[in-house]
């Protein structure tokens, strides 16, 4: 087991709660939002509606209040897709530090422009230099690197997600998570054996990358293509070690969907939810409506909404992508 | 003083509260959502996210909640431009009552369309024939007769988002209401007059129609001109002379948006507040967006978020309507 699957299966339910505490004034308590179905209670996690857009708020300031003074004397670096990136930004910025953030060059132009007007700098690399720094946390770069997955104050910080979602729909029996690298689903799952409370947790993918459903079946990590997609934040090529004994022993099922389904969830959360999802929340909706969910009490955690305008026009039209 | 303002006027905190209790199974308490402004604290009452899209489910429960087994025999009628009509279908069905209501023909087809999908029997008809209905209150059709605006427990099912609001943002100095007919700004005035707190209460209008401006101006209602818009549900006529007491003394000032400042607050809920509105909840934000209301702690009211979905995404890309 690695040490950081270690300390946080170790983690009590006053852990969880500390971390909720810590980020009281950075992030919101976002509402459980019922949908009417015919054949299953179904809840959306609104954390579309969090400052920033996404969830990621939550282990940010998580992971920069539990820092210390010395530690973060140079400011702190991470490396995101965008929404992690922002939520350290903006907990950075509050703090009065400096902020470095290594994007992938294919990222929403949306989420690159939001961090350089938040004051962070902002350095484009390909995908695998990316996955290089996820990798190894090396990035040559000044500063306190807080990793956006596999760091143990993430998962805590993502815990209190699952606090609220106990309190807010107590006859909860499934939870739905986006699959990005796994601190989502693994804070959410701990919190709720913290609390003694037996749950299905179940992960989605995008059809065009599956690392986590692979690792499942070999028993193991194991390296997947990743084909294109409009959806980002989601279906990265392998799970990370780290993170693999959480996910191994958390995770009760994976959903794969595709993007027509992602698509179609999209469009009910605009005109059903009132939500603008990003694609991985609208993965997170397209599997809690798979028939093997109905007659569940079911809650999809809809992680984010910060999804480029044009392609959010042409789904929502029905347009190709 | 008309029967309908003095009844409201004299309405306790306790009533208030009841019909808050009153409607707790059939709407949620919607959150009160900040959206980071340089020059003023700004929280969305976003009542998009509300069961059906709209606050009217409030005053619908709240409208047929209060009704006797006698008055209801026969089911219920309304006429309304759709929420309110979707509001009292659902909170009808919910109770096996039949439910018949009167909607303009210009409606948005998705309002209409989910009317019948409840169960509803829908009649089309001309807006001059809708606006005699909602003056006289005859209908021609069996059932107990709900008025969408100018009934008590519309104002006080409505009054339950004042009380929401006090306790989500306890130092609110300035409410902006969309007007439509007044129930929803006479209820939420009421509600912090209830409360015994001192606020600014501000209605807004679209450009294409400004009533209550008109009859602010004349000390009295007035007909105005209704111009074409893409926003449904506010823009009347006239003032009805029922509510005018009501609205005389409780608002306080009146915004008129234009339309291209309501396009613009309908992208900005969208990129920024991750939120679906109706052209109606655009224009509370675009008139809390207005200069005069710099410094203030101000709530917008998102009445709404059920919009034409081919509109919707013209706007969103920024192209005409």
């Amino acid at each position: 087991m690695t040490d950081l699957a270690q300390a946080a299966f170790a983690a009590s339910l006053a852990d969880f709660q500390a971390a909720a505490l810590n980020i009281a004034s950075d992030a919101i308590v976002t509402p459980a939002l019922p949908l009417a179905m015919p054949d299953r209670n179904l809840f959306l996690k609104a954390e579309c509606l969090q400052p920033l857009g996404s969830f990621k708020i939550r282990a940010a300031a998580n992971a920069i209040g539990n820092a210390t003074k010395a530690q973060l004397a140079n400011g702190v670096v991470t490396a995101s897709a965008g929404n992690f990136g922002q939520g350290i930004a903006q907990a950075a910025m509050a703090r009065g530090l400096a902020v470095k953030v290594f994007v992938p060059e294919t990222s929403a132009k949306i989420k690159i422009d939001a961090l350089r007007n938040m004051g962070a700098e902002v350095e484009l690399v390909t995908f695998a230099d990316l996955w290089q720094i996820i990798m190894t946390r090396e990035t040559g770069a000044n500063g306190f690197f807080i990793h956006p997955v596999a760091e143990l104050a993430v998962v805590m910080g993502n815990g209190s997600i699952g606090l609220e979602i106990a309190a807010q729909v107590p006859d909860v029996d499934t939870i739905v998570v986006p699959f990005g690298g796994g601190g989502l689903i693994s804070g959410i799952a701990l919190a709720m054996r913290a609390l003694g409370r037996r749950v299905r947790i179940v992960a989605c993918e995008i059809e065009s990358a599956t690392p986590l459903s692979a690792a499942k079946r070999a028993g193991k990590p194991v390296e997947v293509a990743r084909g294109q997609s409009w959806i980002d934040g989601i279906g990265s090529t392998g799970v990370l070690p780290d993170m693999w004994p959480l996910l191994d022993q958390l995770v009760d099922d994976v959903i794969v969907v595709s993007h027509d389904q992602a698509a179609e969830a999209l469009r009910m959360l605009a005109t059903r939810a009132h939500l603008v999802a990003e694609g991985a929340g609208a993965v997170a909706l397209a599997a809690a409506l798979h028939p093997s969910l109905a007659g569940r009490n079911v809650v999809a955690v809809i992680s984010g909404g910060n999804i480029d305008a044009g392609v959010y026009g042409k789904i929502l039209q029905g347009q190709p992508v």
